[in-house]
């Protein structure tokens, strides 16, 4: 099958807040989450995916897969199985209400209990935008290192939940795992750190545990 | 002695091109030479600048460290004793010609060989913005995946050279270094490649030989 590719419409939805809050409410009366997972190019966020759809395989899931090009990610998806479509930003560094409104219109949420946005990789512009969703996740992987939440705070603040990826490389990158908390709790008190390694399965059953409590089933 | 800070005025410059254009000329007519190196965060900018550096020491030279908050980066650079400065950016995702131009008014660059502009981390919107540099070099590290030139093209055809970062880690993440240069000549036959661990020293004296051919002395 090929992939369904939707080539986003850059202009932007005059009342933007107005319009998130439009498909959080649309979603959550249909009985579909929406999580917005946020990070740097190549922290593991499709990897992460995979190993998560498996692990909840009782719930209807889908993923928006947004990139500025290329569809290789939702060729992963779609080669596992999972229900899923690409999204091209036509070059805009995340996605905003507007265009994932777009993305929703054209993807068939109505028997999903749960759909993954799988943001452009960047740990800036995406912090900035509510697209819509009822929960935002930033994943760190190790190798990117422990002082991120010090450079790019905005992120760290904005999100419910923390993915700490490939934590299976952590001896090999000198990564703190206490002070890497440490900065993400003094920018954001409330959120949930999980350490998680797609590899070897470390820290996968409590990461999805989290997202299943967040369902609307 | 405390870290030089410029907190930059947003404000963008009516005609960006003609300021770059300034920035490159007035530098080259002083023998400074603009390498403005761009990255994914976490990618090891800073580190490979200390190497590059220690590796370069007969020549003058200094760094503007470009972050949206905090000085972490501009603090390991003066602790080994190099010439920084640390520029906020005030929340935006990349460097442009004006905010370069702010910095290099503060940063007294007269009797510099060489001038690394280390930009926000971001493989989106610095790609997008002609700073004022002579050359411009986008880093990869082996942990981000050798796809990253299929979703993130823009970066890769704007610049001079690809620096892959972390190669001792190339076994551990199954990096296929053929293919990664495949990716980037596709988008940009002419860009100068470099394997590079700073860890091992591995491909850094060929990294630092194109460094010195591209400066004015």
């Amino acid at each position: 099958m090929a992939i369904k590719v939707i080539e986003i419409n850059k202009s932007v939805y005059a009342d933007s807040i107005k319009l998130a809050d439009e498909t959080r409410q649309r979603l959550k009366e249909q009985g579909t989450c929406l999580l917005n997972l946020m990070a740097s190019p190549g922290a593991g966020k499709t990897t992460l995916l995979l190993k998560t759809i498996e692990n909840l395989s009782s719930y209807c899931i889908g993923v928006m897969e947004a990139d500025i090009e290329a569809s290789v990610d939702a060729e992963k998806l779609q080669a596992a199985g999972v229900q899923s479509i690409q999204v091209h930003t036509g070059g805009e560094c995340a996605m905003n209400a507007s265009m994932t409104k777009q993305a929703l219109d054209e993807f068939d949420t109505s028997g999903l209990d749960l759909v993954f946005l799988e943001n452009v990789g960047n740990l800036v512009c995406p912090a900035e935008e509510d697209v819509g969703a009822h929960k935002k996740v930033a994943l760190l992987s190790v190798p990117e290192g422990d002082d991120k939440p010090l450079k790019y705070p905005l992120m760290f603040q904005v999100v419910d939940a923390v993915v700490i990826t490939k934590t299976d490389a952590r001896a090999f990158f000198n990564f703190d795992d206490e002070a890497v908390c440490e900065r993400i709790h003094q920018l954001n008190p409330s959120a949930e750190i999980f350490f998680v390694s797609a590899k070897t399965g470390e820290g996968l059953e409590s990461w999805c545990d989290w997202v299943r409590r967040n369902l609307f089933v």
